[in-house]
């Protein structure tokens, strides 16, 4: 039997649940966890914002731990070592996007805590495809958040081609924003944080960014017109996203990871004249994951984060729902 | 003295017009017209819709002629040589963008027709860097027009990286769309014509679709969701952006040369999930004016024209704002 904690309707409090997950796949690996970060989208699951969830339901997709057990046809890793898991359970293997390398973009990619049983518990599993392996130097208390919100910043640097000669400028200096910032300052670039908070300003420059714009000035974007080469917005928030296409210079791309409640209302003309772009991106591939730990490791990248004992999930998720954790948050098992 | 047809006011008709050019420049070139194509911006132009005409004006950014003249510090061409003229005449050749190679981007690149007199006329002058050598084995007669809106729909397959395997749409079947068809054709995409017109699929096929969508059916779109690489919007219209962005594939990207009347309203989700791409961009380095001249004469890629004399240029002017040329319009000299 596994023992989680688990909701069993939308908005319900989190309780003690165990389940048998049945015998192990072939290709399945059990982990034994030690540490989950609790992410945005665990919330979003928790309260069904997105209508796919099934209940009970176990959150906790940015998993650390050491493997307890694998199936007979797992030759990657072994029984002890310590590895990571993120929202991905399992991708398909055969089709054109996994066969390519773009794992993530499988269209039947399996999530963690869709349908089945994530994190925030004692053991998880997933197939030996989405379970990497973690560098001996890494940290494990803080490793957990880089397996969701780290690769969802990590993997538009890799994916836009983001050049270290590059200036480029974050949107939101939160849970995702914290980590853009520490990726970039260490991939070379000249970095420059967006935030409404001034009161971040200190802390964001500590975390690698070079300049700090408070959004909320009314010129602030005026002031920065024909700065940057890329521009990531982190935020779940619609702001004046053709201001910051006018802080793009030529060639510049703004990308989102955040989704924005409403559509994006584009003016053509800037785009044209300025030959820009406007993209997204979820996740990242295997490959991408498994660089991004590497290059975080090597660069003592890490999210500052909140360490709570799993007995203590509901505290954490109120203070995820209600208040601004700085900036992740992470249940020790 | 230069004789050209000039207008003198918005929306007026165009008239005879004699001006005295001043000493050809050190580092200018005279070219002696013999065609010049009749783009959509000359329109524009004309009725001052982007207003920043002045008048008299001389339209014309298509020009085709022999070098009459050059300045004394010209080495790039000599007299008597056959060249080609687009819409931009001089840039500064040293900003950045300059010296990077897009001198397409120059922030004080001078245009043909704006503040000064474009190729409505026997001569025209401009920077030697803008004035192009054609291929011995062009076709004079057709190759005004690949100066605007043939660079227009090759530029973006050159920065855009489109790749031979991929399968590819274009939106709009008209002067940039027929040009854009044989292109990506003879690039060796598999290439799809979306168009309102049902009556141009058999044209469209010959120059180089392998399929033809009629877009004012109801389910169009919804008949080749995830079926596109890339997708090249060369209308003036407000169309199912987001249908369209549902027609690309994973990584797939939506580029517009055209101008929309109305800001572009872009879904978030479906750029997130499938990790797409909005784009847009504006004619194209001296550099992929090279490339593209040669491309198109190796390949016989040549616009569909109607040519009129130029003291018929009246005619042409009205043919072009109320018919549908089929496809572009270019003065005989």
């Amino acid at each position: 039997m596994i023992k989680a904690y688990a909701v069993h309707e939308a908005r319900g409090q989190l309780k003690s649940f165990e389940y048998d997950p049945g015998l192990l796949g072939e290709e399945e690996i059990e982990i034994n966890v030690e540490y989950c970060g609790i992410c945005h989208s665990d919330l979003s699951m928790l309260n069904n914002e997105w209508g796919m969830s099934q209940y009970p339901l176990v959150p906790g997709h940015e998993v650390v731990g050491t493997i307890g057990a694998v199936g007979n046809r797992v030759k990657t890793v072994s029984v002890g070592q310590k590895v990571g898991l993120g929202w991905f359970s399992r991708s398909c293997l055969t089709c054109e996007w996994c066969v390519g390398g773009d794992q993530n973009l499988c269209q039947t990619a399996e999530s963690t805590i869709v349908g089945r049983h994530g994190g925030f518990a004692d053991k998880v599993r997933a197939h030996y495809s989405w379970v990497f392996p973690l560098p001996p130097e890494i940290n494990l208390e803080t490793a957990g958040p880089l397996f969701c919100g780290g690769i969802t910043v990590f993997n538009p640097i890799m994916e836009c081609g983001i050049k270290s000669t590059d200036r480029v400028g974050v949107i939101g200096i939160g849970g995702l924003g914290h980590m853009a910032l520490q990726f970039l300052h260490a991939w070379g670039c000249d970095v420059t944080a967006f935030s409404s908070s001034a009161d971040k300003e200190a802390e964001a420059k500590q975390l690698g960014a070079n300049h700090f714009v408070n959004s909320r000035n009314d010129n602030a974007l005026k002031e920065v017109e024909n700065s940057f080469d890329f521009i990531l917005s982190t935020v779940n928030a619609d702001l004046d996203w053709n201001g910051y296409i006018n802080a793009l210079r030529p060639k510049g791309r703004l990308h989102f990871v955040g989704v924005t409640p409403n559509p994006l209302s584009v003016q053509i003309f800037p785009l044209i004249l300025g030959q820009k772009t406007v993209s997204a991106s979820p996740l990242g591939s295997p490959t991408t994951i498994a660089q991004m730990l590497d290059f975080a490791t090597r660069h003592k990248i890490e999210p500052l984060i909140e360490v709570f004992p799993l007995d203590q999930v509901n505290e954490a998720i109120a203070k995820l729902e209600n208040g601004q954790p700085r900036y992740r948050l992470v249940l020790k098992v």
